[in-house]
């Protein structure tokens, strides 16, 4: 069913200053149009449905009332602003979302004046808008900013942060918390339980009614002060204390799909805030679309699908597991016989395979919310007191916990294991996603033992080999997607720490690959033997501490080297060229090259591209040795291959 | 005046065992003489004053009341543990803080078992804390973890995350918030405000009062379910809520100095609790030492002092002005004629040199709290909406925004401006303030822009160059303590992007220098020129983008190229040496040394002798050069000097 929907009243909104010229009366049926314009959009190109749903009304209501793009509207973490694309001048192309070439599947600020703030990690839309609203008064220019936030999201560090400063921004500062009891994974943590309270009060109980004759009362043409302070009195009532506290004025909860209620109460924050505001929304995800109303994960995020049976196009599964799977299933088979070992999730239990664990040790199982330096620091303290604790966070997100994975855990050298998913390219996600990083941040730090698996096999082998791992922290970094196919061991081996394996001998070119770029490093192996050029393959394993004998009997033994590893400048290959000129191996001449992510945030686009666009296929490999046997003393490149 | 005073009760207690045997009546005597002992040990070494003495009361009552080691004790931050080591074991050493081969100036696992936790960055303990709590959980074992925390490290958002999963650690999670409205500058944020109105309530002021009352009753034998009630009663009456809300019973406000409130409070949370506490102790800081007392800083750090005076050891004054002053006098100039120039601080003002800027500029500077997740994000919405942010924190803090970093600013390509202090060595500080490592995880972001000032003239011309830099994020980073007495340009000077300098012409060595080791470097190219070794040395001015030309240049017509850098592998040196590799420069051979910091956290120490264990002077640049030249082509050292 790719059949597109009749809709009359979208089809006029190409920018919301149409929508703006739409009557108060006719937002209903246009905010159901919108929503099936969503569907159908996502059900051609699969990618998040669950949170736009939920947010149709509200994309609505303040592109309808605020004046966009002047004031600034920043959606947190972004996957719910399909259909803010689509109101945005992108509905012609909104069929490409997550596509090479295609948008993206979150804001962004190359894609429209409309995003003035890209995001895909959470929590940093009340900082961004702090930005803007304060940046205007400082130049006296109108504009304010909205920062539209999940509950989930608002479970982070740096939400709170900002929160804490909100009040810098004056009545420029509008912040909509987007409450679905739910973000990606069930709430966690004190702030929800207290959110749960407050909209299952009895007075949020009675705000259906109560809110009817407040919104006929404050139209937006009568405000007076007894309106205001009514108001402001309901929100008080209400509760909201926690947010009073930090210095918002808390309007809510209100119903975030009733267009009735958010039109007015928007209205009335533009034109009477006195400082920062609070909206407490409450909506459900996945609204309005019945299969997504009634999955557990509200279709998060989804393939291609059947608009009528809601039935996904899930490809023809079979095949070797994902690799968060294979982590997740052996670390809960090793917590089986070792009552030490437990893991830590940020908000992301199937994405990380900590679900899986969790179901054998519901008991040793934490999942923190996002909330990654928290996380990181907690296992710092278990592995302080003495359990072995894995710390399961994508490699983008670790980014977050930096600091404590610095100052807490290396510094201090405890054995905290970090299980690094996504690391490396992810393909539809893009950049934001993307874990490039993750090495060179690692490796530069004293203490840490930095591996990467080539296969699901040798991942099996690393988590054991963790686990078991009592000297200081250790990290294991594994791609998004699935398996090579490996076979996976019946009994997982302990690794000699900072030891690689030759996978295959050759003599003149050794390759000395990091991850799961192996088997492309194989491949190229294979071309170079057919055309003469005897090749070693070596899977590195660690990229930190390195395996010196190795790297100077492949050095010593070869004429070219080259590395690679999927992961920007500073990682495996920076490494090994400074242990080559410690060593002074390469003082007598030794030609190297370092084969890593290039110098640029990629875009979203199947991993295959990006593979080609980085150069980290085989035939860029094989190419890369090429030219390096062509290139003479002089530094420059020769018409024919010295070998 | 270094007298040690008399101390006959403090005497006797080596260990917080040997204090559970004095008196309870006895306890204010001996808080009176441990804090004439602080004051004795501080006046003689210098250090963190001012909160030592504000938790003088804290640290009696909690070794008296909790039984640690086994129940963990976690001070964070750590810079008010003087009382806690001396009355833990460390007496005897108490005089060596801060120095070479002495007691650090923070908590330390590797010192004590009575310090369960390091820390030197705040807003750790509370993550710790639980941490421990649920490790002890797990496994059954008894022990409860406290955790004491200042109202200012309450802003950071790894607090909150870590009060919001207070729940996991059921009732052996204690926090006592320490709460002396004064952190090391002013308190800032909603927070903040928010316990100003917890302490001045009504409720408080009678506190005083009701306490007494109080706790005659709650005496540890009589505990009935009535005293129990009436207790959990003042904690909700007293507010708090916001710590209610997020799954504390909170206890409080009670007076931090008042033993006899104290003890019982402790007590009755320690048998009584049934979750998570948090008690709220309002302390004075610097308290009992009337020029503490009277200081606007309330001696926070300080020199060696005199005892009866008060009189801080300045040294002698005068010299060359120190970075962070050169900076933020800069900027100040820079933003007289410019409206967009804006200045961020995370609770470092004085220390980044912004008081000089916000002096100037009072509406363009921001202090967010420690809140540097925070503040970098704000910058990005400052600069998104045309402002010219700079946002000054100190190399190793900035670590807390390694992803705003990444995410916020270098994705989305935003001019961000980053004035990093502190990067490098810091001498007595230790490693948990070196800023080792922020070249390695900065150049390998792309668009990103680090530059590195050789002196306090060159840090000038950075700061305007990063100033009129509008095309993407640009870094410079600048070290601890003076400069070297560079004469401060009149008029700054636009560098251009991406290019060294020679400082040096020469033949045969060249050294590649980034930052302030140039002096060095040139102490170094005069003792090899004595040799007979005509030196180049550049300052190379940016890490990245890197100035190919200049490398190329250097390696095609030198023999020996060193590279030297106060900052950890991955940076500068791994970034010439990938450089070198693509472009083929060492294939048929060339000497490449790298200079760096050594692959261990290196202890505090005076800074000289720090460089000395780096490596990263003067003769150690010169030995690393002439051992390069006697390393033959085999890769064996020669006895001869090759030149």
């Amino acid at each position: 069913m790719t059949d597109t929907p009749n809709t009359p009243l979208l089809d006029k909104v190409n920018f919301p200053a149409d929508l703006r010229q739409l009557k108060e009366s006719d937002l209903r049926k246009f905010a159901d149009e919108l929503r099936q314009e969503v569907i159908s959009a996502v059900s051609v190109t699969g990618g998040h449905l669950g949170a736009g749903l939920g947010v149709v009304e509200l994309t609505t209501a303040i592109h309808y009332v605020f004046n966009t793009p002047q004031d600034r509207l920043i959606w947190d973490v972004g996957h719910q602003c399909y259909p803010h694309k689509i109101i945005t001048g992108r509905r012609d192309r909104i069929r490409t979302l997550r596509q090479g070439g295609g948008l993206s599947g979150f804001t962004k600020r190359s894609e429209s004046e409309y995003d003035p703030f890209g995001a895909a990690h959470s929590s940093t839309s009340i900082s961004a808008a702090l930005g803007f609203a304060v940046a205007n008064k400082m130049a006296g220019k109108p504009g304010k900013a909205i920062a539209v936030i999940g509950d989930g999201a608002m479970s982070a560090g740096m939400a709170y942060e900002a929160m804490n400063n909100a009040a810098a921004a004056g009545n420029r500062l509008v912040v909509i918390l987007n409450d679905n009891d739910m973000s990606i994974a069930p709430p966690v943590g004190g702030l929800s339980g207290y959110l749960a309270r407050l909209v299952s009060s009895s007075e949020y109980l009675g705000i259906r009614k109560i809110a009817s004759k407040l919104t006929a009362k404050l139209s937006r043409r009568v405000h007076n002060a007894t309106a205001k302070a009514e108001e402001y009195a309901r929100g008080m009532a209400m509760g909201g204390t926690l947010f009073e506290e930090l210095g918002f004025y808390y309007v809510g909860p209100i119903d975030g799909h009733n267009l009735e209620q958010l039109i007015p109460v928007l209205e009335n924050v533009r034109d009477n805030a006195e400082g920062p505001v609070l909206i407490h929304a409450v909506t459900q995800k996945g609204k309005g679309y019945a299969p997504a109303e009634a999955a557990d994960d509200k279709y998060h995020g989804v393939a291609k699908f059947d608009v009528i049976s809601g039935k996904q196009d899930k490809g023809p599964g079979g095949g070797p597991p994902a690799y968060q799977n294979v982590f997740g299933e052996t670390l809960a088979n090793l917590a089986d016989s070792d009552p030490r070992i437990c893991a830590i999730t940020a908000a992301m239990p199937s994405g990380t395979g900590v679900d899986k664990f969790a179901a054998a040790h519901p008991d040793r199982s934490f999942d923190v919310g996002i909330a990654e330096q928290h996380a990181v620091t907690f296992a710092a303290g278990l592995a302080a007191q003495g359990m072995r604790p894995f710390a399961a966070i994508y490699s983008t997100f670790l980014q977050r916990a930096y600091d404590q994975v610095v100052h807490d855990v290396a510094i201090q050298n405890l054995p905290v294991r970090f299980a690094i998913d996504r690391a490396g390219l992810v393909g539809a996600d893009g950049s934001t996603h993307a874990g490039s990083f993750d090495i060179t941040y690692l490796a530069t730090l004293p203490n840490m033992v930095v591996m990467s698996p080539s296969d699901e096999a040798e991942l099996v082998h690393m988590t054991y080999t963790a686990a078991e791992y009592d000297d200081g922290p250790i990290a294991l970094r594994y791609p998004r997607g699935n398996g090579t196919g490996a076979a996976l061991p019946e009994i997982p081996q302990k690794l000699t720490i900072g030891k690689g394996r030759i996978v295959r001998e050759g003599k003149k070119v050794a390759i000395l690959s990091l991850g799961t770029r192996l088997a492309e490093a194989m491949k190229a192996a294979d071309i170079l033997d057919a055309k003469g050029l005897s090749t070693t393959v070596a899977d590195m394993r660690f990229a930190k501490p390195l395996d010196e004998a190795l790297i100077r009997q492949l050095m010593t033994s070869h004429d070219v080297v080259v590395t690679v590893e999927e992961a920007a400048i500073g990682g495996l290959g920076a490494h090994i060229l400074t242990l080559a000129s410690d060593l002074g191996l390469t003082d007598a001449g030794l030609k190297i090259r370092t084969l890593r992510l290039p110098d640029m945030f990629q875009e979203h686009d199947n991993p295959q591209k990006q593979y080609d666009e980085a150069g980290l296929n085989a035939p860029q490999i094989v190419d890369t040795v090429l030219k390096a046997l062509r290139h003479n003393s002089a530094g420059v490149e020769e018409a024919g291959v010295r070998a």
